[in-house]
């Protein structure tokens, strides 16, 4: 008897947790242990979630005012902008313009200081106001994201941009003056002394004319390092300089860091000089430049080579100072290692022991060692290529090749001793170990299929000299059949996976549907402290300062000097003064706007119908444009930001006179 | 102990289900019922959810290769452009390039199509490059949303875009030539034979020149009504006409339906006729318009007013057939009806019976009667405005005030009775009863919380003769502290509720950091029907018919004519042919590209370093674009979607000898 009273008690206990697991929670009451609540149940049912979907739902979900754990830096493709997402929510929390302009920021549609920042980045007389932004680059220090800055290249017209993360704004593009498109960039080295950009397609320096028949001896790649000033918040380009190399169409880059601090990594995939003519008989160029079985990867010094710059060996060729080549391969600056076969991606372990090169058309990564490559330069165990820079003996660098799987292209590193390669032509993420000393121990773990056509992979400060682990995403392609249809130009997939545990798991796929992005970097949130409001009301959020145009509430006024009309306006909730603005035609017009608001989140837009005007205008902002009345008429202004429940009636008339 | 053995049996089997109820399950097995996996509860415990957030979690999510319910298509505000969104995933699916440049779709950025729609949509000699996009109308069919085509205005310079929801891309731009800003636009009559746009702030007609001293006389609105040809996929401008209102800032609109078929309804919110001056002594324009405790519901016939225009009864005004002010109120084209207190949102209920308006000033909706406004019109039971136009007794036409709340805005509905209505200065949303006939009917059911600062909100086809209920979008114009901060320009936070039960639920937040959303539409996704490629290769994805540019594979060439030279391209993974483009200074350059892949997703872009072209060319399509060699030298072209692994070396030089 006592045995039944023990097991119906024991019985009782069970039913009373049993019903605790099935029962409907309607309140915001703490989740008894294994509940699952009667709605999602229902859902779960009707969606056919498996127990992995749902737990892959709640590693996902942020509750309303929850934040993210991380923040992704995405490339926006050619798109020209850069994307920042949560995760693991994979929410996108701010499309920030770079070398594209953007209405909604204000960015390019008048605002003369970033019309200014563009016109930094057109091409002769050409304004470009487009980009096709590949790979973020955040700010280190001693190798770890230091949560301050993001650097980003253009590859359609080899330019930099640099973006402050305090306020998340594009504040400088640079442009190399030597070469029309980049690649392998931007990246720096461990504590941002420089920004780091490389050629991709060859041109002759300073992209001048010359025929395809003298590609050998006239056409040329750069590496170009930009001196970054962390004070100014600017790259320096009179404290910068290039390294040239030959005409090989440098590929991926990456800095060395503590056991390869001082030194930087560069694939390159067109070691055999081919220059395309498909209508003139010649294979095609994806043939042409893959001939080979072995390109070289190059191996640059760039402690070296600032202090050769230092002691004045270089030219100045269109306003950069250049490292020639005799020079770089002379000083020790420059040397070439073979990599197979089709190279695309490089990634420097993070202890800075390695360097790890995906081969698109090898189905294992090449691995070198740093010490080995420090011996075989020590020895001179080299040959020379026709450009005369030293090419190590393969043999005598290579440390171990680990067969991975098809198309292996990026490599990213977790804090538990692993690395990911992405699979283009697999599909797949590849997660292996990194062996040490011992080649036997290099060994594929798993592989993790996504969808479809992964190019780059981000984890958590993945390529820092401590990754976090924990979360990866993969930069697929394509799309296909993964989302609703939007018509024959698809979103790209974006797939989240948890690598915190075995196996590996596909938690989220994120359609990104403003852009083709190529990279991602991922970091920490509690790095970032990005301001909520300007430091003073009237500030310059380019130059970081108080504007001289600042314009206090009673001060506004209108001054006109002949045909020169300037305008001192304030916005708040809910009106802009002035409200009236009487131009005649041909008035040049310089309006500056001020925000007085210091509340979080009261930012006013202004957009001025008929003149190709947006602006946005933060808490503390002061903002200014130029345009010349050439019409006249009866015209709107307005506020684009609804800012209160009057935003509408926040407006003015502009008269131009005839 | 049969007992004994029967009590064991039961323990036995509750043993076994709890323990089922906490395993750890890493298959994708069927879920067990009210089982919770135990990663799922790790997380939920770490994150510290409810069982409402798991709820919510589970309903929000789309596990890889599952699509979502319903497209949300969401205006970009002042980024000019249409956002479509997946629901109940929140996940951005495209970002529809529409009254701004977008250099990922190749949209104006070079690409001749496109860059004459968007000239067709300047002022006078201003390129116009932003927008203001603000009410998304889908296409109809009785009364219900058919998938075919969407509509969005632009406020800032009154103008409409017609995107074809076959490949999701803007095919028109309409300017009104009257006047310079709309805002009660687009909505759609039930068959979608009118596209209607309003004016929000009145100028004089043409936003001609004239002091605001003569305002009353001389400023006025219109009220077009852009005649859509669905054979053609076209607003013809020629078949449209414009009916001339009181510059009484027309606010937004709606069509009727059923009841109320062949009206339509706009609000006013400056019956004063207010003109600003706050720098002269005047109130700001938001006390000086908001002085009237009534302005004027705008009822207006527009099958009368087709017909009025058939009749001959218009002036043609810059080109555009306008029913003069007068003869709209002769011929019983427009009414007025007294609206409380700074009027906002009129929304039609499902059955057309009834009209909801919302005063930003009035905690009340004010609701009207279709018939009783008909009663009233046949009753002549009204007086003149200062205009001639006839105002309804207001106590003749309201039907009901229910009071929900502060600062109303939005109506939408959904098929169970209900209304909900966006509180702005609540931050919340109103669910409520449409009563009928019976006055004491219409009640409030329940408010909840929103953060912060609701505008519109879009229920599933929640304006539509069959509203859908289950989702409803609050599209809130602050997010303060709901995500990871980005600087001081924040993201909206469009929050997803569900309405299919009660009390409604907020089951998401979705940061919206690349635009300023103002309306929304949430169509069923079955109802769209989109191509994955084009239907056949060599397509003029604008005119929809064969490209006469079309380029088959082997006919690639280059045509030099002087000084004029055209190139006929293909493009295929992975090579553009030709490869190589040798021009002389000074020539002017076409070039057709026809991407002569028929695979789904297999898209090339294109970019030529210097010259700012970016081109998005689909399965199929046939882009074109002209640029003038102003510039000698060397420049690479090259496809910017990764396409394939040797998607690098799809590349080809342009040489332009000086």
């Amino acid at each position: 008897m006592k045995r039944l009273i023990l097991v119906s008690v024991v019985l009782l206990l069970l039913l009373s947790a049993l019903a605790g697991c099935a029962r409907k929670k309607e309140q915001a009451t703490p989740l008894p242990a294994g509940a699952l609540p009667a709605d999602a149940m229902a859902i779960a049912q009707e969606r056919g979630l498996t127990p992995d979907d749902i737990a892959a739902a709640l590693k996902t979900y942020m509750p309303s005012g929850k934040w993210d754990e991380y923040y992704l830096f995405s490339s926006g493709g050619h798109s020209g902008n850069l994307i920042v997402i949560g995760v693991p929510s994979m929410r996108i929390l701010k499309n920030i313009a770079v070398f594209t302009p953007e209405a909604w920021q204000g960015y390019g549609y008048g605002d003369k200081a970033t019309e200014e920042i563009l016109d930094a980045g057109n091409v002769g007389d050409v304004k470009i106001r487009m980009g096709d932004s590949h790979h973020p680059a955040l700010s280190e220090t001693n190798g770890d994201y230091d949560g301050q800055w993001v650097f980003i290249n253009d590859k359609a017209n080899a330019r930099v941009a640099v973006i402050d993360l305090r306020d998340f704004r594009t504040k400088q593009i640079v442009k190399d003056p030597n070469i029309i498109s980049n690649h392998g960039s931007t990246f720096v080295t461990p504590n941002t002394e420089y920004v780091i950009q490389g050629t991709q397609y060859a041109t002759p320096l300073g992209w001048d004319y010359a025929p395809l028949s003298e590609y050998k001896e006239k056409y040329r790649g750069v590496i170009t390092l930009w001196k970054f000033d962390r004070e100014k918040g600017r790259i320096v380009p009179e404290e910068s300089f290039s390294i040239e190399v030959p005409p090989y169409w440098q590929d991926l880059c990456d800095a060395g860091k503590l056991a390869s601090d001082g030194w930087a990594f560069c694939n390159s995939f067109n070691t055999e000089l081919f220059t395309g003519g498909n209508m003139q008989g010649n294979p095609q160029f994806e043939s042409g430049v893959s001939q080979r079985d072995m390109d070289y990867l190059h191996i640059f010094n760039w402690r070296k080579a600032a202090e050769v710059v230092a002691a004045g060996k270089y030219e100045v060729i269109n306003g950069m100072r250049v490292i020639r080549l005799p020079t770089a391969a002379a000083e020790g600056i420059l040397f070439f290692a073979p990599e197979p076969k089709s190279p695309h991606g490089v990634d420097v372990t993070p202890d800075g022991q390695y360097v790890v090169v995906s081969g698109k058309l090898d189905p294992h990564v090449t691995v070198y060692s740093m010490a080995k490559i420090e011996k075989a330069i020590a020895d001179r165990n080299w040959t020379l290529d026709d450009y005369g820079v030293p090419v190590l003996n393969y043999d005598a660098v290579m440390h171990v090749q680990v067969e991975l799987g098809l198309g292996p292209l990026h490599t990213q590193f977790d804090g538990q001793g692993y690395a990911y390669t992405s699979l283009f032509l697999d599909s797949a993420i590849a997660r292996w170990k990194l062996g040490g000393d011992d080649p036997a121990a290099w060994t594929l773990v798993e592989k993790t299929p996504v969808h479809y056509n992964v190019g780059h992979i981000a984890a958590a400060e993945g390529d820092t000299v401590n990754p976090d682990g924990k979360y990866l995403v993969a930069l697929n392609k394509w799309a296909v059949d993964r989302f609703l249809p939007v018509g024959p130009l698809l979103p790209q997939n974006l797939q989240l996976l948890d690598i915190s545990g075995s196996p590996v798991k596909l938690i989220y796929d994120m359609p990104m549907g403003i852009g083709e992005p190529h990279y991602a970097q991922m970091i920490k949130a509690d790095k970032l402290k990005p301001l909520n409001v300007y430091p003073q009301v009237g500030w310059d959020a380019i130059e970081w300062k108080p504007s001289p145009y600042a314009t206090k509430k009673g001060e506004e006024r209108i001054e006109r000097n002949g045909n020169h009309v300037t305008i001192y306006s304030t916005s708040i909730r809910s009106h802009i003064t002035p409200d009236r603005v009487e131009l005649k035609k041909g008035d040049h017009v310089t309006w500056h706007i001020t925000n007085v608001e210091t509340a979080h989140d009261a930012v006013h837009g202004f957009q001025l119908g008929g003149q190709n005007i947006s602006l946005s205008i933060e808490p503390g902002a002061t903002v200014t444009f130029e345009f010349v009345a050439s019409q006249d008429g009866t015209y709107a202004y307005y506020c684009t930001e609804f800012c209160s429940a009057l935003h509408l009636e926040m407006m003015g008339y502009m008269l131009v006179e005839p």
